[in-house]
C-alpha cells in the first residue's frame, strides 16, 4: 500500500477488491461497491466498465432503492471461464468442471480399489482431466486446474509430500506432472483445506469469521479459518486433528504415534476395527453384508448395519463419534470459533455417529465457549473437496 | 485506508506505524523507517520531530552506515510515561511499575492464602496500585493501569466474568472499580494472554509469527498468536488448553467436565493428587515437608521432594508432564506454530516435569510438524503476566 508500489498495482488491487466484493455478495450495486471500498462512484463506474469489457462482471438486472431510484445490480460473469477441480481421496477420484461462479457443469467419479498402484492413480487423474477438458458442457475455455490430495502438501511447488492413506504415494510433483500433461496452470492443496475453501465461499462458512471445517472420511482432517482467511500454519501443515491424541497409549497410527483420532474414528479406523470384530464373530449382520470377507468391510457397511438395527455396529459408530467429539471439543476450547462445519463421507454415516459426536462435544466443550458455537452439517455433498479445488484454480482471477 | 478516512487519521496512523516499528526494532535510523513504512525521508523526519517534541521518541546515538555516512538512531523514550501492571493469580498478586520501554522500576508481591475473601483481594489490589502510584522509583507520571485476571474476561467492558480457581470471584467489574479508585484508564485481560503479550514484545515471541505461550501455574492457560497478533476467538475465550480433554472419563474438573488437563497436571491438580497420596502414606518425604498437614501441600513441595530424590514425587511430576505434552502436541498438530514458549510458576518445577513434557510432545507431535517447531522456556521469570498487563496499559500510546 506504500508509495513504493506502482499505480498499476494499485489499480489492479482495486479491480480485485471490486471482484471479491461482488463475489462475496453474489449481487451488488455500484453504490454498495463505492461505500464498501471507500471509492467515489465515478471510479467505481470506470472499474465496472473495464471489468464488464473483460467479461468478468455482468449486469444482473435492477432493484428499487429505498429512495425510489432503480439501482443496477452487478454479478460475476460465470461464463467468463471454466475450471477443473479434482479431489484425490484414498478411495476415490472426483473431477468436476465449473464456471467462474463455481456452478458444476460436469462431473466424473472413479472409485480407487485398495492397493491401486501410484502410476495408475496418476493415469486416472490425467484421463479424468482430459475428459473434462473436452466436455461439451463447458460454457467457456478451461483456464486452470486445481487438485487436492490428502496429507502434507508443498503448495508453492505443487508437491504432494506424503499421503499416508495411499500406499507408495510420496513426493509426487503433481503440479509439474499435470501442467506438462494439460498445458494449463495447476494449483495443489490438501483436501480438507479445499473442502474448507468451498465452505468459505459457497457453504456455511460464508459469513463466519473464525470457523473450523471437520472433514470426516477415510482419514480425518481440518481446515482452520481465522478472520475469514485459511490459516495454514508455519510449515503449511496446520489442521492435523486426525493426529491429535485422544487415547493415551492407544493403538498405533499410520503416522507412527499412538492413540491418534484417525486410528479410532476415521473410516479407515472403523473398518479396521469392524474387520477384526467380524472375524471374532461379533456381528452376524456385518458378516452377512460382507459375504464373510471381513477384510472388505467399510465404514459405510458399518453404517448400513447400524441402520438395520445391529447393536454391535451402532456401538462402534457411537464410540467413534465420542472420540471425534472429544477431539473437536479440544479444538473448540483452544480456538473458540463461532462455527464448526462437519462434512466428508463419514459425516453421512447416519444419526448414531453424529449423536456420538454431539454428546461428546457437549461433554467436553467448556460452558462459556459452547454458547458462541454453531455446529452445522455441510450441505455441499460429496463434491466439497472437488469444488474447493476448482475454487483454488480460479483464485488467480480474483487475486492476480 | 480508504478515501473515507480523514487526513488526520491517516497521519495518526503513520505516527503509530513509526512508533511500532521503532518499538519492534529497539533502535532504527530514519532511512530504515522510511524503507519499512514506504515513506519518503522528509516525511519521516517530520514525523520524528513531532514525536520527539512529544517526548515519545528520543535520539539514541549514531551508527556508521555501509556507505560510510553516520546514521542517527532513534528509540522509544522510556521516561515519556509510566504504567502499572497487575497480575492477579489464584495464589498471588504481583504489581509492577514500568516505563514506556517496559523496564521494571518497582515491584510488589503479595501471597494469597487459600480462601481469602473477594473483597479483601480487591482491597489488596487497590493498595498495591496506590503504593506503586506513589513510588519514588517512577521516572514519569503513571498514565494507565493494566490488570490480568485468570479465567474468562470481557475485555471491552473490563469485567472479570469468572475465575474458577478463586472461590466466589464472579462478574467483577474490575475496570470500573479500579478506574474509580485510581483515577486513570484501566485495561483488563486474561493472565495467560497478558503473559503471551509480554513474550510477543519482550521475549521469545519477538520474531515469531505463529506461536503459542503455554502458561503452567495453579491453572493452565494458553495464548495463541497468529501472524504476530493475539488471537482471541469469536467470544474472546480462546486458549482454554487447560480444559482440553486428555483422559476420557478422567477426574471431574472445576469447569464441570471430566479429564481436563488442569485436573491432571496443573499446580492445583498436582497438589490435590499429592494431598491424597500423602494421606495414603505414599511419600514420607512429602509428609515430612508438610509436617503431616497433607492439605497444605503445593506443587512446589512436590518439586522440592522430587529434587530430594523422592521417587513418588518424581513419578507424579513426570505423569503430569506427560499429560501436558500430549495436550500441547494436540495444539501443535492443529496449529503448526513455529514456536512454543513454556512459562508460569509450574514451569520452574524442575527437569523432571519438563522431561515428561518433552517426551510426550515428541511422542504425539507429527513428524513433519515437529520439524518446524522450536520449544523455549520463558525467560521473563515470575513477572511475565504483570509485564504483559503493563504492556496492555501502554498499548493506547502506540495505537491510539
Amino acid at each position: 500500500m506504500g508509495a513504493g508500489k506502482s499505480r498499476n498495482t494499485m489499480h489492479l488491487s482495486k479491480q480485485s477488491q471490486l471482484l471479491s466484493f461482488v463475489r462475496e455478495r453474489g449481487q451488488a450495486s455500484r453504490g454498495e461497491i463505492a461505500q464498501a471500498l471507500s471509492l467515489d462512484k465515478k471510479t467505481v463506474s470506470g472499474l465496472v466498465e473495464e471489468l464488464a469489457g473483460q467479461s468478468l462482471v455482468r449486469k444482473a438486472g435492477f432493484r428499487d432503492s429505498k429512495a425510489g431510484r432503480r439501482q443496477e445490480l452487478l454479478a460475476i460473469h460465470g461464463s467468463h471461464s471454466c475450471f477443473i477441480g479434482v479431489d484425490l481421496g484414498a478411495t476415490h477420484i472426483i473431477g468436476i468442471l465449473t464456471d467462474l461462479n463455481a456452478v458444476v457443469l460436469d462431473r466424473i467419479f472413479f472409485e480407487i480399489r485398495p492397493g491401486l498402484p501410484v502410476d495408475l492413480i496418476l493415469s486416472q487423474i490425467k484421463s479424468i482431466a482430459h475428459r473434462l477438458l473436452s466436455s461439451d458442457k463447458a460454457t467457456a475455455p478451461v483456464k486452470s486446474v486445481g487438485i487436492c490430495v490428502p496429507g502434507f502438501v508443498n503448495s508453492e511447488k505443487g508437491i504432494s509430500l506424503i499421503a499416508e492413506n495411499i500406499p507408495g504415494w510420496k513426493d509426487i510433483r503433481i503440479k509439474d506432472i499435470l501442467e506438462g500433461e494439460l498445458d494449463r496452470p495447476v494449483e495443489v492443496d490438501d483436501c480438507s483445506r479445499a473442502f474448507g475453501r468451498a465452505e468459505r465461499w459457497l457453504g456455511e462458512g460464508k459469513k463466519a469469521g473464525n470457523f473450523l471445517l471437520l472433514d470426516l472420511g477415510y482419514g480425518i482432517g481440518m481446515a482452520v479459518f481465522i478472520h475469514g482467511e485459511l490459516y495454514t500454519g508455519s510449515g503449511n501443515k496446520s489442521g492435523e486433528i486426525g493426529h491429535t491424541m485422544v487415547k493415551l497409549d492407544g493403538p498405533e497410527c499410520t503416522c507412527g504415534n499412538r492413540g491418534c483420532l484417525e486410528t479410532l474414528a476415521s473410516g479407515q479406523g472403523i473398518a479396521r476395527q469392524a474387520a477384526h470384530d467380524i472375524r471374532e464373530g461379533r456381528s452376524a449382520v456385518l458378516a452377512g453384508l460382507t459375504h464373510g470377507n471381513a477384510e472388505a468391510v467399510t465404514a459405510q457397511d458399518v453404517a448400513v448395519a447400524a441402520s438395520m438395527g445391529d447393536t454391535y455396529a451402532a456401538k462402534l459408530l457411537r464410540e467413534a463419534g465420542a472420540f471425534i467429539g472429544a477431539a473437536l471439543a479440544n479444538a473448540v476450547n483452544l480456538l473458540n470459533p463461532s462455527l464448526v462445519v462437519i462434512g466428508g463421507g463419514l459425516a453421512s454415516a447416519g444419526r448414531v455417529l453424529l449423536d456420538g459426536i454431539q454428546e461428546s462435544l457437549d461433554r467436553y466443550t467448556m460452558m462459556g465457549i459452547v454458547d458462541d458455537l454453531r455446529i452445522e452439517l455441510s450441505r455441499l455433498g460429496p463434491d466439497g473437496s472437488a469444488l474447493g479445488s476448482a475454487l483454488l484454480a480460479m483464485e488467480h482471477v480474483f487475486s492476480p
